[in-house]
């Protein structure tokens, strides 16, 4: 039986639109291409939300652009690099956290909290981040919205875990709570292609979280799980799952208040006022929400 | 014959669609709109913009989007109170001001410099000003560009002068500048209807510039001078007109680089990367240009 919540089922609005217009404006300027590109790819971008009419959604929306940019700069993965130092970064962390979370009194909320420290590397929401601070923040802040203790007892009883998985670097924390975890039949899931800097089956494999889990692909383009495009192969595992854990704000607005049916539990670091007023919580808030 | 500059003849981007896109994502969200309306608002936004093709110029743009926010509000001047409080925040340093000009070694460059200084209160670029702070770096700064020696030999020369104000404010800094220019021949022109904070005959009357220069509109509704569309009232003292005087980065977007045959120059605070790149300074500089 799924949890509830009295939260609403929308959450992208308006005010999505000038976070695109900023993040495209930047990103256009710094992938090469001429004055006639750029001006041609931005009115592209304005073409394609004037499309949406009452059925906006910032995942589906960022899927379509950066199919786009993927078009005009002939660059499958501009974040390629990008990916590669989050997960290297990650990596050097690793070791510390894990000792930190073995030697802690309460190693499940540790390692949660890890996890959803983790989410800051989100160069979707800004590629300026500084994650020793945020996992500092983490360890010793009140949650927001604090759901965990359900969120356990429910991977008691649940015999199948799709742990949705949101950015490159982030798995790496994702490795570590599901090493704590311990869940028998945990599937671990990643973007269908690459798309800004989430994490892909290449992210998954270089940071060994395959050595703990089943790794999947959800099938898709989009930096989120918008189950309607999820591959058949993704879905039969997400049909199949009893819990569901979906990390970061992607994920978050691709499957929030859709009533799927399934109990899934939102981690994330609240990044932004539309997914902060979506969730009454404050920007910049860690939260564990049953949705 | 006009002075000449090597500078591009166009100046609006991509880059101003971001621009839009914060303040009108701003705009919308202090009016009072529902979420229906300021969704199909932004929307509406992406749909003009869209319908731009190699074409794009932002002051035209900002008219329209500021015709529609009117529409949408049923409000034909969201602006009234701002500009009111622009008006008496600069009649209220006049005097001060004026006493600096009347004690200057060079009361022509003192007041140029001040009336580029009242041009920082622009609510089109940040309704966030200091105009104390802005003053005093006026005074002492040294000019990106500055062809103020140039302006000051036609003005000697010209029967009239067309001056294009800006901002409400701005204006008794404009005033201040007229009174020490003491041409017999200078026309003070202001927009056809209320846009932003621009200046209209209201604000013209309110603070007395009709007390030192014949006052016209220009007959438009955007936020700066597009000669096509301006009335025929003010066509004709602009073919008359020996030298144009241009306030601010409106006035400049308008007739930068359209080879109007009119020596013209541009006073203006560079406020946005876009205008600074054009005219090859820095953001934040001050600026006297023959174009």
């Amino acid at each position: 039986m799924p949890a509830t919540t009295n939260l609403p089922s929308m959450i992208s609005d308006y005010r999505c639109f000038s976070c695109f217009a900023n993040a495209f404006v930047k990103l256009v300027e710094k992938q090469g291409l001429n004055l006639d590109e750029k001006n041609a790819f931005i009115r592209k971008m304005a073409v394609l939300y004037s499309q949406y009419n009452g059925d906006f959604s910032a995942p589906v929306f960022s899927g379509e652009l950066h199919t786009l940019l993927k078009q005009y700069t002939k660059n499958p993965d501009i974040y390629k690099e990008a990916k590669k130092q989050c997960n290297d970064t990650a990596l050097q962390l690793y070791p510390g956290l894990k000792k930190i979370v073995l030697e802690s009194a309460n190693p499940f909320e540790t390692a949660l909290r890890l996890a959803i420290a983790g989410n800051i590397m989100d160069f979707g929401a800004s590629p300026d981040f500084d994650i020793q601070a945020t996992i500092d923040h983490v360890l010793k802040s009140d949650f927001a919205i604090n759901h965990s203790a359900r969120l356990k007892q429910s991977l008691l009883k649940a015999k199948t875990v799709l742990y949705l998985g949101d950015n490159a670097g982030e798995i790496v924390f994702d490795k570590l709570l599901i090493e704590t975890l311990m869940h028998p039949g945990l599937v671990y899931a990643v973007r269908g292609v690459p798309v800004i800097n989430d994490a892909t089956l290449e992210d998954a494999h270089y940071v060994g979280i395959d050595t703990v889990a089943d790794v999947i692909s959800n099938g898709h383009y989009a930096p989120s799980t918008i189950l309607e495009y999820c591959s058949p192969e993704f879905l039969a595992v997400y049909q199949k799952a009893d819990v569901i854990i979906s990390k970061g704000q992607g994920n978050l607005e691709g499957l929030f208040g859709k009533n799927t049916g399934k109990e899934t539990f939102f981690l994330l670091m609240v990044k932004c006022a539309v997914v902060a007023d979506a969730l009454k919580v404050k920007k910049g808030g860690f939260v564990v929400v049953a949705g």
